[in-house]
């Protein structure tokens, strides 16, 4: 950046767009649920789309974030570096990155899609960024690479704390994995082309029940610390 | 867009980037409510940066948006224009989108931030998009400008209330005009420049309370149909 009045300082991290050429935002499935003056749009998935400059691969990337998470995973690490996003763009893929239904941009419908469950910060140092210290699973002593203490008041604690948001928690008509898999073939029928899953921990169960459904349009699945 | 395998359909809108010179995510304010085991972090704002190209104006623009909306409204119409966000590029400002507390990329925590409602489509229709068919308001005859039919079934309808989501309904310990001041100001205090406010609607209120938080920090507001 330009060392020009107005442009963020050093403690709003930004990145170059060098590599996209178009962006775009999406809502894929969704129908009224509810009835008469009730009737409410639910189960929509929000979608970022970026295109590259290049497009070098025929199959675009979907992104699927796991529980408690969005589609900003994807864009930005806490610690302010950039996501695999950029990386890819600079690949030249295509990618579609969704928040799960329910979830972040996508509509939760209250008295309707059931009960909101949100992580607490002892829960997120014991689960995700202080395991070696407060964990209490078996390999838990081998999880040290969370950037800083991975404790309440580090900065990037902190920081990651903030993108966590409330997810659903059960009681609805239907689960997270059922909502999320109709968006995303939604989201598939709308894009037309084969595609490559790339899902994440609470992602991996829709991942695999949205390739179930259009088994000729996935064209492989990338999984990181799969659930279910 | 190049006609490549790959490259996203027409039915799903993509815009060029070409006055972008880097995007980021920053999440303004926010802090640990509840104690102990239940210290859960709250209140933050998540916020898209877009720094364009050339810097053209010593002012960034931030952006808040009104009920039931996040921050998308400032970067694609329902019917598949550009928005307000890749204008402003091309014309050389820094922007902030917020999506406001509690909605949207923002977390909301569950049995702390309150109650929560969702706009139905009757009401929709009524309010914003076939006003003159179904409002019942003084001037509900003169706005008659949203494209398609405004009423459920028609694509564009549709597609609005999918960018729809819940919003605080009161309850809680703070209302949304008072979480938003406070991420808001927060969000200036990251920025640390003067800035132009731009609200819409329920967006009025936190930028009048954001402004008399940092007087010397807005040099300008610009609201639409403001709330409050």
């Amino acid at each position: 950046v330009k060392a020009t009045a107005g442009a963020p300082r050093s403690g709003i991290p930004t990145f170059s767009t060098a590599d996209l050429s178009r962006t775009g935002i999406y809502y894929a499935g969704g129908k009224y649920v509810r009835e008469g003056d009730k009737a409410t749009m639910g189960g929509s998935a929000y979608v970022v789309v970026w295109v590259p400059k290049q497009i070098k691969h025929p199959y675009p990337i979907i992104y699927i974030h796991g529980a408690g998470q969005t589609a900003t995973d994807w864009e930005q690490t806490p610690d302010g570096r950039p996501g695999w996003a950029y990386y890819f763009a600079k690949q030249g893929y295509v990618q579609y990155m969704v928040d799960s239904p329910a979830r972040g941009r996508s509509p939760y419908v209250p008295d309707y899609d059931g009960m909101l469950n949100i992580r607490t910060a002892p829960n997120l140092e014991s689960v995700f960024t202080a395991s070696a210290k407060k964990g209490d699973f078996p390999r838990a002593h081998l999880h040290t690479q969370f950037p800083g203490t991975g404790l309440m008041g580090d900065p990037v604690f902190d920081d990651f704390a903030r993108t966590q948001v409330q997810f659903l928690g059960g009681g609805g008509p239907l689960t997270q994995d059922e909502l999320s898999r109709d968006a995303f073939v939604a989201l598939l029928d709308a894009i037309k082309t084969p595609v490559i899953l790339l899902t994440h921990s609470q992602g991996g169960a829709p991942g695999w029940l949205t390739a179930d459904a259009r088994p000729n349009q996935v064209k492989a699945i990338v999984t990181l610390e799969p659930a279910a």
